[in-house]
């Protein structure tokens, strides 16, 4: 199906993995999720870590603060040395999700996971993640293996999703942002026997392969984690995400960073798409004739499998030629300088 | 071998691939070759790139005004339109060497070689390369494909070296700064029948891998055109420059870039070792215990593949820590930040 007329309406966006970022920088991105979004999942990795159910209803308070329309829905950082004992506590204060990084694959993350950890899982970590399945806790993987050339990181991580899976059938696992064909089909092949494994998708991931990110040029605002791969990868995702399998959701992974951290000695790893998300993924689904799946992908699946409440508003756009900003307030967004066919 | 007490002396370097660039930026880094160099071969890929006898005049003028203590050898660009009839005028003026840019794989390399030429070369240009063969001109191949995934181009581009080599035997060939074991192999094997056949090393490619350009972060001073490859891939270069095969020989690729076009949205290819490749390479050799392949590599392949003239200066290094600056001239220099052992 594709839209005709000049107006449209969609519903909010359920963005199921977002970050927020904390004091001034917070003021100056979420308000981009506010209009666009029904509910939102902010990630844990900010600069002081979201760790206890005080950080949790701190941050809470802060994103409800800066991002009036969204709902935000909360998450805490699992360490190595997370104890069993945390999570009902935690679960207490309706916290959502425990999200997974492996040390150092991206920002914030160098108290993260060792390889040799996910080689190998401690009886501890074993222990906090039967706690949070006892409490219907959606566990959240950034799926990368660190130390591992970025091109091959999510793709070697794929057997420690297949350990999780069988080990706690009843626990919801997402794997975050894939990028490659392997964790497509993993997806797919699981969603076959079970509704507990799910991933989330980016806008971005869409859009871009690795030679957007490492090309004739270096492009820093395109780098982000995992790295965008080659495109049958892209063409994978793209089949998932409009081949209606409820088990793929969105989620942003939009991560803002200063200009100024992008565009230097040592560039961050992130991509800030939220001025654009909704706008972009109305686009997408109109030009691949397939406006009646948005629904699916950016609100419905998201609900069903973290069974939030329905939100019934929509957001208007008109279809009208807009050109990206090359920054909003001080950072480049997705897509700077290119050109979107509809605006809200 | 390895050096003893706290001076060296050392043969100077003959890079046989550097970018001196022009003008008000040519002045400020052609002297980091001056003081470290007997000969240079220079690049044509300037912002205007030198094609004629008069450019290669001009420029040799150029050049030689900023870069006193060095000879400045002489390249002129190879285009799709070079006519054979340009050859004899060009070599009446010196010219060295023609270079070979695939198209878009590098800084001003717009107007080079498409891919559909390298499969199938045009009669025209292979008259050029008769030409050229018959005025001992040596042939410079930036030996990457174009629109081929940069981990990739490298490697495919070495049937099209494998053909040159058998279509023109007498033609003098060079494959510039090499990053692949493939290309090492390929130019090994070659060696066994003709010594015809070279490849010029980096010095950064005997330092860098793939995740020191895209890792955590993205280190935009550390990408260049070919990028750094696998540590497996450093490992065959590293063998090669101390295996002692004439037909490897020091090339810096030194590509000095405002530091405004490495830091910025779109991020040029370069690395600039000009001011630490002669400390750093005394170095190397020494930290493999092997100073007396010094001058082989740096200056001796050089001299005999080229006929260059015989010069008997040499550089005089104390065994001092020093920090590379951070910046050179408004130029983020190779290693910046970090401590080299001697100084000159």
């Amino acid at each position: 199906m594709r839209t005709s007329g000049n107006f449209i309406q969609v519903p909010l966006i359920n963005d199921m993995h977002a970050h927020g970022r904390k004091g001034e920088l917070m003021e100056r991105v979420v308000y981009h999720h506010g209009r666009r979004c029904a509910h939102v999942l902010f990630m844990p990795n900010t600069e002081s870590p979201i760790l206890t159910p005080k950080d949790v209803e701190d941050y809470r308070q802060e994103l409800r603060r800066n991002c009036r329309g969204a709902i935000p829905l909360m998450t805490f950082k699992l360490l190595p040395s997370t104890s069993p004992n945390e999570i009902s506590d935690l679960a207490a204060v309706g916290t959502v999700a425990g999200k997974f990084y492996p040390c150092g694959v991206t920002t914030n993350s160098s108290d993260g996971f060792s390889a040799d950890f996910i080689k190998e899982p401690t009886n501890q970590f074993l222990a906090v993640l039967s706690e949070m399945e006892k409490h219907s806790m959606v566990l959240c993987l950034h799926g990368e293996v660190p130390d591992v050339m970025c091109l091959a990181a999510e793709k070697e991580f794929l057997s420690f999703v297949e350990f999780l899976v069988k080990t706690f059938p009843k626990l919801r696992i997402v794997l975050e942002h894939i990028t490659t064909k392997d964790a497509v089909e993993l997806i797919e092949n699981y969603s076959k026997q079970t509704s507990n494994l799910a991933a989330t998708i980016t806008l971005h991931h869409l859009f871009l392969t690795f030679s957007d990110v490492v090309g004739d040029k270096l492009y820093p605002h395109n780098f982000c984690k995992p790295i965008a791969k080659m495109p049958e990868d892209r063409d994978a995702l793209i089949s998932a995400v409009l081949g209606g399998n409820p088990q793929f959701m969105f989620g942003s992974d939009s991560a803002p960073h200063d200009r100024r951290n992008k565009e230097c000695y040592a560039c961050c790893a992130g991509v800030f798409s939220a001025p654009v998300m909704l706008e972009m993924l109305v686009e997408f689904f109109d030009q691949h004739d397939s406006m009646e799946k948005y629904e699916d992908f950016c609100h419905k699946h998201a609900m069903e499998f973290y069974g939030l409440k329905k939100i019934t508003n929509k957001v208007r756009l008109v279809r009208e030629e807009w050109r990206v900003p090359y920054q909003i307030n001080g950072i480049v967004p997705f897509y700077a300088g290119k050109t979107i066919k509809w605006r809200i």
